[in-house]
């Protein structure tokens, strides 16, 4: 798995003229910073006196920002995988008209998959935004520049993420799909936008 | 060094509940992946013959890149290293009125460490985006949407860093730096916000 890598590993992997990992696997790599950061500022606020009437709410968070994590996690190596799917794909046979027909067939559906898991991962992403608003405000307040960190890793696993469901999109012929996942995207990015802003003027309003 | 952690390590020291690694050393992160990105982008270009014109510039770009991924790298240490000292700084003893005020300056000077190296990583960060944009409009454009990731990436890098050095900032004592640093850094905040945008917009009309 790519996060069995070390750190200086991944950004060599990345750096490299392999085109994996590449921005979908960074949206899903910023999906799992996103989700530790959140975790730390609950847990920086688990045990302390001042916060103490909060506690269930921030072990609650811990749990379901660790629990997103593991789940970017396996976001990563699937992003790259898919990639390599729909590129496999592509080297089918294309002799005769069956081998035609079916290896168009192939790639459209390698290529829905390269779609969809970026689709999800920009759906995770989104959700925990709400998460990370909650412990911006309520947990320790020493640790809400992380939150804000947080935050914006967030944001750019949604809209990093949303980018590769579109690039893939505009190979597929499945017209009501496209449509159908193009106005889920663009509702996403306005909303994740949205969001950040929202937590990081208030926050610049602090300092 | 942090980057010799293994992601999932780094991952789980970044969520527990130590405040180090913490935004500082993430928005340094930042940094080190738009640098890694902007570099894959640039070895997708060379060697491709549709752009065999622009081989010298794509060359210089990824060798930037590097350059910058490593100095970023450091960083990662760096900012979770400023925070421990001044961490050690506040340990001292205020006994006497001779420690006090020898604890209040160390306090001071850990504290103006820990706002100048967030700095530089806003600045470097910052320098880096125009690098960026370049490589997005130049590069291999099968890639556009790996360079816009490395800009949302670089843009977290000077957010993130810059929050770092403000919260650090408001409890410095040396009024002149103070606003010196702040105009820089609200300077930057908005240039940073505008470049990503705008490629962020062009790039999305072409999807």
């Amino acid at each position: 798995m790519l996060v069995n890598l070390t750190i200086k590993e991944f950004l060599s992997k990345t750096a490299g003229s392999d085109p994996v990992p590449g921005g979908g696997s960074i949206a899903a790599l910023n999906g799992a910073i996103a989700s530790a950061l959140a975790e730390m500022v609950a847990n920086l606020t688990i045990g302390k006196k001042k916060y103490e009437d909060r506690e269930e709410q921030m072990k609650q968070i811990a749990a379901s920002a660790n629990n997103h994590q593991m789940l970017f996690i396996q976001d990563i190596d699937a992003d790259s995988d898919a990639y390599n799917k729909v590129f496999d794909a592509f080297k089918l046979p294309k002799e005769t008209d069956e081998e035609k027909a079916e290896r168009s067939k192939q790639i459209q559906a390698a290529t829905k998959i390269a779609a969809e898991i970026p689709m999800e991962v920009a759906r995770r992403a989104y959700a925990i935004m709400d998460l990370i608003a909650e412990v911006a405000e309520k947990g320790n307040q020493n640790a809400v520049t992380d939150a804000c960190v947080s935050m914006m890793s967030a944001r750019t696993a949604v809209l990093g993420a949303i980018l590769n469901v579109k690039i893939n999109l505009s190979s597929l012929k499945d017209e009501e799909y496209v449509a159908k996942m193009k106005a889920e995207c663009d509702q996403l990015e306005k909303d994740a936008v949205a969001k950040e802003q929202a937590l990081l003027e208030k926050v610049n309003k602090m300092l």
